[in-house]
C-alpha cells in the first residue's frame, strides 16, 4: 500500500483511470514521453487540467518535454492499487448482474470478475459469461478465502442492505452499489452508489443549461 | 427551458437527483420544510456542503427554517428538466441494455425508457421488460417524430460511433454513453461517459487511500 495519501477532488479522481488506460495504449505504441495535451484528448479536459489532476499524486512531468509514460503507467497503478491483479465479485445474477459479469472492460485494469452470486435457486450452478453462479449464503467463506476486497452489487433494493452486511462482515472494504438505497455500513467500507437513473438526471441538467 | 444557466462543479450536479428524491419522499410524508442537515443525510454530505450545492441554484432556504419542500421540489424539477415527463431510448438489447430497460428507477425522475433498439434480426421484434425490440434502422425517424432528445448508448464499442452520429442527426441531444468509446460529436451533444472499469478503478483508489 502507498504512503501517500493524497486527498484528490472526485472529479480529478474520476479521470485518474481515463490517463491510465491512455498511458497503456502508449506503451503498446512504444511511446515514450507523452504531453499533458495528449493526455487531456484523452479524458477530455485541458492540458492545465490534467498537470493539476496528476499533481496531486506528486511531481511527474518535466516542462516542455512531458511524462515518461513508463514511470508515469506504474505511478498510476500503485496509487489506483492495480499493479497486481485485482479479484471482483458480483452478487445479484440478474439482468444487471450478468452484464457487469459478461462486461470485458475490467481487465484493462487488471481486474477481473472472480465469482459471481445470487439466492435464487433456479440460477445457481447456470452458467454466465463463463462463470458459475454460486449460492450467495457462500459469499463469506469465499471473500475470507480468496481474501476478496470489493464487491459488486447488483441485487433488488429489498436485499441490498442485508447482503452488504454479509459482504461487510466478510471482510470487503469497497463496494460498487447499483441498488437504489442508500447503504448503512462501518466506515472502514468505501461505497461508491451508481444510481442510473440519477445520472440520466444529471444528463438532464447538462443537456439543458448545455453544461460540459 | 428555465432562463438561469447556472454553472454548478460535477460533484454538486451529481447530488442534485439526490435531493430531488428525498424532497419527492418528503412531500409524500407530507412534510412542509426540511432541514439542510435532512438533505445532507440523503446525500451522504454535511449540511454546509447541502446550502452551498443549492445555493447554485438560487436563495432557497431560510437560516433557523429550513426548506420548503414543494419550493425546492418544484424548482430542482425545473433545473433537472424534469417537470414533464421525458422519453428515453435505449440503443442496444443485450444483456446491459436489456438491463436498463427493465430498471424501474426513471419513474422517480419522471423519465420513461420509451423504446429499445438493436440491430440484430434474432432480437428485433422480442419483448424485454414490457417494449418491444425496434430496428435500429428506424432510429432516425422515431427520435424526430416523437422529438426524443435523450438516449442510452448500450452496444458494442465498435458500433458506438456510428449509432451515435446516427443519433445525433436524428436531433438527439444527450447521450449516457456505456461503450468504453470516447465518442467524437458535435459540441451540441451532451455526453456522459459510463465506464464501469473505470468507476472500480476510483473505487480501487479510494478504498486504498481510505477516501471518503
Amino acid at each position: 500500500m502507498p504512503e501517500r495519501s493524497p486527498k484528490v477532488p472526485i472529479p480529478s479522481l474520476n479521470r485518474l483511470p481515463l490517463y491510465y488506460r491512455y498511458l497503456l495504449e502508449a506503451r503498446e505504441q512504444r511511446l515514450v514521453v507523452v504531453s499533458s495535451e495528449m493526455l487531456g484528448d484523452a479524458a477530455g479536459v485541458p492540458a492545465a487540467q490534467v498537470r493539476k489532476d496528476l499533481g496531486y499524486l506528486g511531481e511527474f512531468g518535466r516542462p516542455g518535454i512531458g511524462y515518461d509514460v513508463m514511470e508515469m503507467q506504474k505511478r498510476l497503478a500503485e496509487q489506483l492499487g492495480l499493479s497486481t491483479q485485482k479479484d471482483v465479485i458480483v452478487v445479484g445474477a440478474g439482468r444487471l448482474g450478468s452484464a457487469i459479469s459478461a462486461y470485458r472492460g475490467f481487465a484493462t485494469y487488471s481486474m477481473r470478475i472472480a465469482a459471481l452470486f445470487d439466492s435464487d435457486r433456479s440460477k445457481i450452478g447456470t452458467r454466465v459469461g463463463g462463470l458459475e453462479v454460486l449460492d450467495v449464503a457462500e459469499v463469506g467463506c469465499f471473500v475470507q478465502e480468496r481474501g476478496i476486497q470489493m464487491a459488486i452489487l447488483a441485487v433488488p433494493a429489498s436485499m441490498a442492505q442485508q447482503v452488504a452486511d454479509a459482504l461487510s462482515q466478510a471482510g470487503i472494504a469497497a463496494i460498487l452499489n447499483f441498488a437504489p438505497v442508500k447503504l448503512d455500513l462501518p466506515s472502514s467500507v468505501v461505497v461508491s452508489n451508481e444510481d442510473l437513473a440519477a445520472r440520466l438526471a444529471t444528463l438532464s441538467f447538462r443537456m439543458i443549461h448545455r453544461q460540459e
